[in-house]
């Protein structure tokens, strides 16, 4: 038994998320406790603003207040170099790169046979369309994973005979790895894709 | 620059959380963004509520919807027996042993010099006055750190003169640990607290 039904209910709300476990859900239960009263309403009602004013960009799928969205409007962005990835959170750390500097195309996930995943339940069509658009160069950025390679093959026969440029980001040992305790696969392709210095 | 600045506010809510790291918090926050609208709406309800419901026990210093709580007012548990505790979460804790009968009595923190933190700050005058009140036993569960052993020795010196029964939780190696990797400390602690088998 504990003291306070409203407490244990937020703790189970926390435990629900993504890695949080009990104990970090009750951390975070007593945070917000402890939270001054206009902290925890902002952070009440940035919960409930982001579910009515967060939608999908028609264009590209990203998360989005506006659409089309911000990216898929900018005009200092080259619209013709479409980034390919799986989800919102992967716009998001390429993003933090500062490097790239075209637009994005968001699948909502990877082909997974064994989940039921199949082609239909990503946005390959959309993409599809988007090509004739002026598209040169798409970039296909899932994951480095079996379902990601799985999807990058996909989209490469679907788009091979657009005649477009078609291409896969860089896999290899991640900065400030130890190439003696990197497993096989990330070091036969960082030898693969070696590069002439 | 990214898409919505709505979920890189919700993202810095959940990043100043305890134990929160920004990746986590943006797996949190795009969690809260895939939630069906109902579920998000109640775990901002809950996060409300929880402020406007919850307070302080007056008699023990836990937190509660009711005053008193309904440790203090069971009449299933022995009130002759105050456990003391640090926080409400170790509350929390021992409850969930099953073990312990008694009541407890929150101080609200640990004597701490280094950050300001003297007996004033703490619960300790709501203490000693529930002392006479048929008091028989107080178990002192202050955590096994420097704080919380200076904040025993302290309440152990208050208490010594009124005539009751008072302990310390037990100190020793914990169950599932190894013996190998145990602390000097935790081991010699174990040694003294030996009991005959």
């Amino acid at each position: 038994m504990y003291t306070s039904p409203l407490l244990e209910k937020l703790i189970k709300q926390f435990a629900r998320m993504p890695g949080i476990g009990y104990k970090t859900a009750r951390r975070l239960a007593f945070y917000v406790l402890k939270l001054p009263d206009e902290k925890a309403k902002e952070l009440a009602d940035t919960i409930v603003e982001i579910k009515s004013k967060v939608s999908e960009c028609s264009v590209c799928g990203n998360i989005t207040e506006m659409d089309p969205c911000p990216i898929c409007t900018d005009p200092q962005r080259d619209q013709s170099v479409v980034c390919v990835v799986e989800q919102p959170s992967d716009v998001f750390a390429l993003e933090k790169t500062n490097e790239y500097k075209g637009v994005f195309h968001i699948l909502g996930g990877a082909l997974s046979p064994l989940d039921g995943i199949g082609p239909e339940d990503l946005k390959i069509k959309s993409l599809l369309k988007r090509i004739p658009e002026g598209i040169k160069e798409v970039i296909i950025a899932t994951n480095p994973d079996t379902e990601g390679e799985a999807t990058s093959i996909y989209l490469l026969e679907l788009l091979k005979p657009l005649n477009i440029k078609v291409t896969r980001i860089a896999r290899g040992l991640p900065t400030g790895g130890d190439l003696e305790f990197a497993d096989i696969t990330t070091l036969s392709r960082a030898l693969q894709n070696r590069t002439t210095m």
